[in-house]
């Protein structure tokens, strides 16, 4: 398994999500704006827990997602993200390598404890995340490890990892690794307030260093800083080779230069928690592109993909995705 | 809050739950009968888990899922139980005093970690699970605070509690001070294996020492050791003031004395997971019984309670029971 080729390698923030229902009034109060994603500190984190109700512990982070995504359809994939060697940071190695993903990264035996995210699902199925990012700071170039970039079609990178300071180094190398092996670098845009912080940079990886980009429009209208859908996609079609523009109900925009696809949202029943959607999407878009499907296709099983992660609570998939993906074909 | 008085004050292991789908072949493969309770050491916790699928961790513990059951009710409640001053400790604190149950006993600060169940839910909805019982072991008399007790109209006790050795010392302090203050004490037998172990001194504690007890058919039937569920019956209304048996789909039967109930099972859509069902019967009976209610309707909130938790995975409630009671009346 440690020298097999690989499909995707995801590099990301290594998380343990606590779920937990409720009311809006409560993220107002903590001024955190429905849907968005927010940087605490342990002291927060404790004070924020303490007004939250009986929560659900489940392995998250948005790349660690969308890896456990690409294996449940069957893909071969990695990830590389830093945990500490603690009771979370088990729970997260645990449910990766169950899920059947390689992850080696050494864990922090002293320092930060694993990272925690604290999801609030309000009724309206949004997710409002509060985030320690704990040992996630301690994640540096040291970790990309070269051979394992090599063995993979892609390396996906998550916007997120613009946050912890060390990261950017190792996202970085991980780009020119990636690049000098001749795979594609993808990047996720991660979330509008992540797009915010970081403008400027993203704007610049965009330019030569990302081959496949993942937003959805709030992100991707964000970035461009253009009031609507059309003039981001205009803009980044000079930018990327493949952009996936995922826009909720209303489906995905698959555009690779002159090829456009337009392709409808997956069906989805009872929408319980969007957490994940874009992770998954990305994870059922990856897989049909490492295995040579068309963009259309790989727009198709994304949406499989995401629908499954919406109907029920928590960002990793609880239904086989190669059996869903192969019924809807 | 620490001195109002409370309906139910629970004694049980502290334990938190960590969920995954399972094939049966797997439990067979580990000589884990299908449906059972398993007591595991730490080496063997570790070598299950890494077999297990990715899972799901919540607050689990049958009494503790009791106290939670009844606070969801809108009852007043108290649990007693040990937990080490570690991540899933402070997990399992945290989600029973968000649930609203007053829980003051002091956490370990060295020894064992904090209890963990591996509960490997199969395709039929049953759980097979396997319990470190870590922190749980060092509970003891010292930790039954006799004025929580006094305060309580009901002491609930699990049969589950004779496994670690210093807890029986606890378990019996508990049954003394309870009526001392002139209050009832309630025993669930857990679970079929759990009476097998400890047949005899069950059958003592039922002759004077327990007011109350709960039992499914197969706990009831190779409690007396007897083959069909009506010989039980017969045995153990002679024995406990109430005795509540809950017999599945079937609903239960409620005695006290001459008054003999047949209460019919609430409906439930999906069967999800069973795990708790039992221990929500229980927080409904007993929120009927300390508001009040005659018999019947305890048995019809038991049963309400139960129907709420095997509609989805896990073994605390998920949607406010008093809501659900009170539109069921």
């Amino acid at each position: 398994m440690a020298d097999g080729l690989l499909d995707v390698v995801g590099i990301g923030n290594a998380i343990v999500d606590v779920l937990s229902q409720a009311e809006p009034s409560l993220l107002h109060e903590q001024d955190m704006p429905l849907g968005s994603m927010n940087l605490i500190d342990d002291a927060r984190a404790d004070a924020l827990y303490d007004l939250m109700g009986p929560g659900v512990e489940m392995s998250g982070g948005s790349a660690g997602n969308t890896m456990a995504g690409i294996a449940s359809l069957g893909g071969a994939g990695a990830f590389i993200g830093k945990v500490h060697d603690d009771a979370l940071g088990q729970v997260f190695t645990h449910d990766l390598r169950a899920a059947g993903v390689e992850f080696t990264t050494a864990h922090l035996s002293d320092g930060p404890a694993t990272a925690r995210c604290l999801v609030f699902v309000t009724p309206d199925a949004q997710r409002t995340m509060a985030t320690y990012l704990g040992a996630c700071v301690e994640l540096g170039p040291e970790d990309i490890d070269v051979s394992t970039i090599a063995r993979a079609q892609v390396t996906y990178l998550e916007g997120y990892l613009w946050d912890p300071p060390r990261a950017k180094e190792a996202f970085r190398k991980a780009i020119k690794v990636t690049h000098d092996a001749g795979r594609k670098v993808a990047l996720t845009l991660s979330d509008p307030f992540c797009v915010d912080r970081y403008r400027g940079e993203f704007l610049e990886l965009l330019q030569g260093d990302v081959d496949i980009v993942f937003a959805n429009e709030s992100e991707i209208t964000s970035l461009y800083q253009v009031g609507n859908f059309d003039d981001a996609l205009q803009k980044v079609r000079g930018h990327c080779e493949i952009a996936a523009l995922t826009r909720g109900e209303r489906g995905s925009l698959v555009i690779r230069g002159d090829e456009v696809h337009g392709v409808d949202a997956a069906e989805v029943g009872e929408i319980v928690d969007t957490t994940g959607a874009g992770d998954l999407y990305a994870a059922g878009f990856l897989y049909g592109l490492t295995h040579g499907h068309g963009l259309r296709r790989c727009g198709e099983i994304g949406g499989i993909a995401a629908a499954e992660i919406i109907g029920h609570f928590g960002a990793r998939p609880e239904h086989n995705l190669a059996d869903l993906a192969s019924r809807a074909a």
